[in-house]
């Protein structure tokens, strides 16, 4: 990299002058929309030797063990899985994975494809988590979140017909900004509207509704434009474009479809979003190259005590058998609040009571693999969702492997709370599976005859966490307390920030979590 | 592919029972829109070794050349250049390039950088490029059209200061929403709004503008989740967000930055887009694979002449010199007609005419290479398009390499019509390079330190077509003369379709040429 990149320049600003300069300086740069996250931290001084220890190798353990073995601590990481990641996670061809309960399943994809069962998409403001796919090398791809062809669906709109998103939200624009327009040509508004702004306003909502001279949204070349034609403008003979008809104004407030078309305007879906090439876990394997030598897999923690000497940990591990011990001068806990509400742990009380009420959201994801991509060749949708009422929520299609052949991966489902959840909670894989088939091909009609294997995770049955993301019973209340350093131990992840079940959440709160460590190290508390 | 795609059969129906069969098929089977183009041409019947010349390699061209030669005829394909592609043309690092007037540019960009001086972006709806796209395994990755962080900038706006899309769209939209909420909640507009959609239309403003339950549009962190926070939330200490302050409803009406919201909202730009990876003429190549064989290269036509038992052609060998003679039974021309209008030719009067009086488009690009991706790094912006009422119209980041280190391309100019194309014209190669610099730093301004090279493309000083697309003086009266074929010569390209300067507009006209050619060869005139 040639040159200082502002973002070094504003972190030199924030180490020698303090994160208030630093935040007047971003903002007379212009950096609209300063980030938490303003690049790598800077751990300064020696902690001598000082030994944490980090329990879970998801990404809040893993940016920990990273940034505090770099900053000189002796790190030991201990990892209940096999693998690192935590809920960054990728499902491939020869998985298997078995939930509570039992259920095992053996993913059965073809070579290549896979699902990604946890995190799924990367908003491009995820300033953190944009930055360690940077310098880990993790190569992202875009993530289509917006697909104007995909369709909006409600089972009680259109005779249960799935409609294209780009007429629904064309029509829709196009009728209020008619309504608005009229009210305010037909002078109704002039106590809101300044005669200055009139002429203005009028301008902006013909274009922003496609209107017409008269301030009407009618069925025409212009309005098929941004809608959709009936027949599309071609070549040679008989290329005329036909216009298409207009959705009737009233049908699409009755609808509710309007209810999905905002779903892609806010910040964490903003365009562009992002994804690792080959699955999620390209994250986690970033991570573990730069520490998977720090990690013990297959360690279960069952103690977690702490005095004033140190910490001590017990652990079962679980491939050779036998109960180990490790020991710290400190700890970051990044155990989801689940499981280590179920831990013996010497926390202090207050914090403890937080541990073990926190409750967590169970998200359903399905995988489904069919023979072809019928979505991009029958239906020209090529990435994006479908949003439909049903208890699957969405329909996501792969952002990859755009024209090929042979069998491609859909998410067939993705519901994280309310009654769907339970619903699916309740099934055997194979039934969440049916039932995200019986509702897919309401929308899909091919869906039958194309499918060959399913795959689906609900997150309350994930032992390792039991549960997608923590809730906040009182965030006002408990917020401060769970977050601080608790004599030895600091607890971390995403549960512990403001981006609940965000990537950016736990590597942002395991930021924070080593860097007050760090001061607390280096000056004493 | 298993079984028969939805595509596949439309082609059976339509083969079989015609286009209007194929056409209600369609429709009965959800096609929400019809394409121009529904699958592979079927040219049946054999031709019995009938002779076709195809004048220019461009799409158009070597579309007829692979669809022909597949159905049984003898090709031969003429072309100017020394390579095929036409307009689907990209630049790189170590070519050359010798306009109108002697000016010769050799591109100095680092190894893998390009830029399409042509099409640089494929509509997801542009069935016949897609198809052909996976026909001739061109590999496609996401060209990001829509980038809510980039920029909306007039130079007379907000003291000239670039404003976030994100921004300026998100108030926007609150702001006529609100507008609109209030009028209908106080009976304003009763005898527009009927009483039965009343509350779901103010519902669904809520949503749609992010208004609270007064119907107002303002600061909280509910608009801030749309629009950008001051500060985002975060992970652990001080992690709660910070909602940013709204833009002036009228200066945001006053600015006309609106001009730029729905940009992304013709089905031309609706997401997703595609390009080609590594470069446009991933296209051209992947026709050349098939059809290359058929071309002869640096062949300049002089000479076109059809009597009543075929087509004579004499061209210039570039390389070698000399006058060559080429013969066939028919001819597709998809020489464009700012060139063809100065070839020697005995087409009829009405063609002729149509030929000699078609004006071309002039649009500029102007493709600038800086040391490191400090829209990313600095600002980050990953693809997609700032927009200025600037002539250099609009910056566009590239869609490929995110997050790497080490120089980067950017479009730094596209501009297509009006004053601004005769301005860029004017110039030599080098200023437009600097005008273009001078521009993109108001907007960036690290343009100047980071500025390593350029490369600038003025499409009426491209030797071989004079023009970026053909303009209609009189579609209505002029299109179906210039179609039909003229005894035994047909013209195709982009110039004849209704998709002037698109790559499917070429495809789509000779796709149509070749079909009716095949008519007149099966079944005579």
């Amino acid at each position: 990299m040639t040159g200082m990149t502002r973002r070094s320049l504003l972190t030199m600003i924030g180490t020698a002058a303090g994160s208030s300069a630093m935040y007047y300086a971003m903002t007379a740069m212009g950096h609209a929309m300063p980030s938490d996250y303003s690049g790598p931290i800077q751990l300064e001084g020696n902690p001598n030797g000082t030994k944490v220890l980090i329990l879970g190798a998801g990404l809040a353990g893993m940016t920990a063990a990273l940034e505090m073995r770099a900053a000189g601590y002796q790190v030991e990481v201990l990892e209940f899985r096999e693998k690192a990641g935590g809920r960054c996670w990728t499902l491939r061809s020869g998985d298997t994975y078995t939930e509570l309960g039992g259920a095992t399943q053996t993913v059965d994809f073809a070579e290549g494809n896979y699902i990604n069962p946890g995190p799924w998409r990367i908003p491009h403001n995820h300033y953190a988590v944009m930055d360690y796919c940077r310098r880990l090398g993790v190569e992202l791809e875009p993530f289509i979140q917006t697909n104007y062809n995909a369709y909006v669906h409600r089972s009680d709109a259109y005779g249960g017909r799935p409609m294209r998103m780009k007429e629904v939200l064309t029509d829709y624009r196009g009728h209020i900004s008619e309504l608005l327009a009229k009210a305010v040509d037909q002078d109704r508004l002039d106590d809101m509207v300044t005669e200055e702004d009139k002429e203005l306003l009028l301008d902006s909502l013909r274009r922003f509704g496609v209107l017409n001279d008269e301030h009407e949204y009618v069925e025409s070349l212009s309005t098929s434009r941004y809608r959709g034609y009936e027949k599309q403008p071609g070549g040679g003979e008989g290329a005329a474009p036909i216009p298409s008809e207009l959705l009737d104004p009233s049908e699409v407030i009755q609808s509710r479809l309007w209810t999905y078309l905002a779903t892609h305007e806010t910040m964490n879906h903003h365009s562009p979003m992002f994804q690792p090439v080959g699955g999620m876990d390209g994250i986690a394997r970033g991570f573990e190259r730069e520490v998977g030598d720090l990690i013990t897999y297959n360690a279960k923690v069952v103690s977690l005590q702490q005095d004033e000497n140190g910490v001590t940990v017990q652990w079962e591990d679980k491939v050779n058998g036998g109960t180990n011990t490790s020991t710290a001068d400190y700890c970051v806990c990044t155990i989801p609040f689940s499981i280590l509400g179920q831990i013996d742990h010497n926390l202090s009380g207050g914090l403890s009571q937080i541990i073990s009420e926190m409750p967590y959201n169970g998200a359903t994801k399905v995988g489904l693999e069919f023979n072809r991509r019928f979505w991009e060749q029958d239906e020209d949708i090529y990435g994006g969702i479908t949003y439909t009422d049903q208890a699957i929520t969405q329909i996501s299609y792969p952002s990859t492997g755009y024209l090929s052949d042979g069998p491609a991966v859909l998410l067939g489902a993705y519901t994280w709370r309310g009654p769907n959840t339970f619903q699916f909670n309740a099934m055997q894989p194979e039934e969440r599976i049916e039932m995200a088939l019986q509702m897919g091909e309401k929308i899909h009609p091919q869906y039958r005859e194309e499918f060959k294997t399913g795959v689906a995770v609900t997150w309350h049955k994930v032992p390792w966490v039991l549960g997608c993301s923590g809730i906040w019973q009182d965030r006002e209340r408990d917020y401060e307390t769970a977050i601080q350093i608790d004599n030895r131990v600091v607890c971390a992840g995403e549960h512990l920030s403001y981006l609940s079940a965000w990537m950016e959440g736990a590597i942002l709160s395991s930021l924070d979590a080593v860097s007050r460590l760090h001061e607390v190290v280096m000056n004493g508390e």
